[in-house]
């Protein structure tokens, strides 16, 4: 039985060939230094572009990390979709490959959609996985989504399924809701931020950690928070995090977190994104790399 | 090569089996009815729950169509998906079928996004598909999408592809937008209204038609005003289209569609929709069928 997840994941950025195709030798390495840095990986989350990927090459993606001996206790795949059908397909292909975890949107193409309708997405889901393996994450983005998973929603799925709903990332932006599925105390219940910048915040109200974005750029930094929250140094270390984000924040941010790992990796590949994203242009790469130096941030081992 | 589309197009509702499979014996004879009415076949629209299915489903659902004899010069499928290989695939499949043109969401997960990034993603999937056969009919449709195509965006891709960009359906609601584009004059750029309730206006404005719900429920009527709008009658058929629409918008549409084709085929498994649709409850699917009943409302051959 996969253990439940706790600690800093990240939601791995996906390398580019010029072409358009994903490089799974580029995305394997970089798994790789991201577990050197104690950081578990959500491939396939929303910084992954997972939704301009299909399936098919989501599933070929997933093989060949797994093939490469990626530590399949540490992968929490994202593997919601807006078909039914993709979900479970998808889910189905992790949980048969051994992931810990599936990090899973509700469907978001249709709107106002009933808490009814989003409970049957899920349950359908479950019951057509069919696996006692099967480990779902909640994924809680409304700006993005724009499909929203309401605390009696969650309660509905954690009761029905207290074996196989086992936690949640919130990346609604807005600390009082995490705080309000916190204080639920439902068992064992794993509540992720989906920014560091709540990370010392979740800690101390029980939190499991934060699967955050910029776990792609600061990975190191922002598990140093997850191990050492109760030190003395939690609050600076915090700040630290902080002053790096609102560096990222000012710019689209898959485009930043690319244009980022292709500068300090010394690898340009890196900035390419799939349509509907754009690259950073020349003066945004600039000034994002000169703003990162002005706080001596480096990524060592990249 | 295909000519270009006008007149009354149907984003066709697809019938699912219990264990919510697609039904494609039930949507052909859908379609057939739908063609005795002189509607149009916009397969996998929002009403076909088409971002409820996988690319797979569409692709088989599409060979049995094509299998069936409906005709490929009434077919304009849906083939915008999340994914640039997704719909790389599925509209290079429809025209290899021969279909006579795409209906083509823009990616629709990444919110905010730039015109340059919809421009690429547009132009992205016409250079991969490379058929001169490609007919592009453009979705806007920003209340479900949450990502709109601006009139500088079309204007673009109209003039970077003008043999390919042939139309679009403008969903927005919002009949000043749809004016705009009519206005911009592109030589023979099919304008379609996304509700018939703005069927009339758009006649007179020089669009080329309309693509809607309730063509699934009203097609003939729909169909009469398109042809007969320039008569004395074509304000009081607008009004009883009006009226019709009316009943069906106080629920949530696609259900209501199907509820009303179940009860007036006697075909009970036309209800079923996909998670996270959910059924009419039975006091609205009553509501529903006697308000139409006050209209007299029939759907003769169905």
């Amino acid at each position: 039985m996969p253990n439940r997840l706790s600690g800093v994941l990240c939601p791995v950025i996906t390398p580019f060939f010029e072409d358009l195709s994903p490089n799974p030798d580029a995305l394997i390495r970089q798994c790789e230094w991201l577990l050197s840095q104690n950081v578990g990986l959500a491939v396939f989350g929303t910084n992954s572009e997972a939704n301009s990927l299909s399936v098919e090459e989501k599933v070929e993606l997933l093989d060949r990390l797994v093939d490469a001996g990626i530590d399949r206790d540490r992968m929490m795949p994202g593997t919601g979709c807006c078909a039914l059908s993709d979900t479970v397909r998808l889910t189905r292909h992790a949980v048969s490959l051994g992931c810990a975890g599936s990090l899973m949107l509700p469907p978001f193409y249709y709107k106002d959609v009933s808490d009814d309708g989003l409970y049957a997405s899920y349950a359908e889901v479950i019951e057509r996985v069919g696996s006692d393996k099967l480990r779902i994450y909640l994924y809680h983005i409304p700006p993005i989504s724009q499909v929203g998973l309401s605390i009696g929603l969650i309660e509905r799925l954690v009761t029905a399924y207290p074996d196989t709903v086992v936690g949640i990332k919130d990346s609604s932006g807005d600390w009082s809701n995490t705080q309000a599925i916190l204080e639920r105390g439902w068992d064992d219940f794993r509540v992720f931020a989906g920014s560091e910048r709540f990370l010392l915040k979740n800690m101390k109200h029980s939190g499991a950690g934060c699967i955050s974005a910029t776990a792609n750029v600061n990975p190191a930094a922002i598990d140093q928070l997850f191990v050492a929250w109760q030190s003395n140094e939690a609050a600076a270390m915090q700040e630290k995090l902080n002053a790096i984000r609102d560096v990222f924040q000012k710019y689209p941010m898959i485009p930043a977190l690319k244009s980022a790992v292709a500068a300090y990796s010394d690898n340009v590949n890196w900035r390419i994104v799939r349509p509907p994203l754009t690259v950073l242009n020349r003066e945004q790469q600039e000034t994002l790399i000169s703003e990162l130096d002005r706080l001596n941030f480096e990524m060592p081992g990249i």
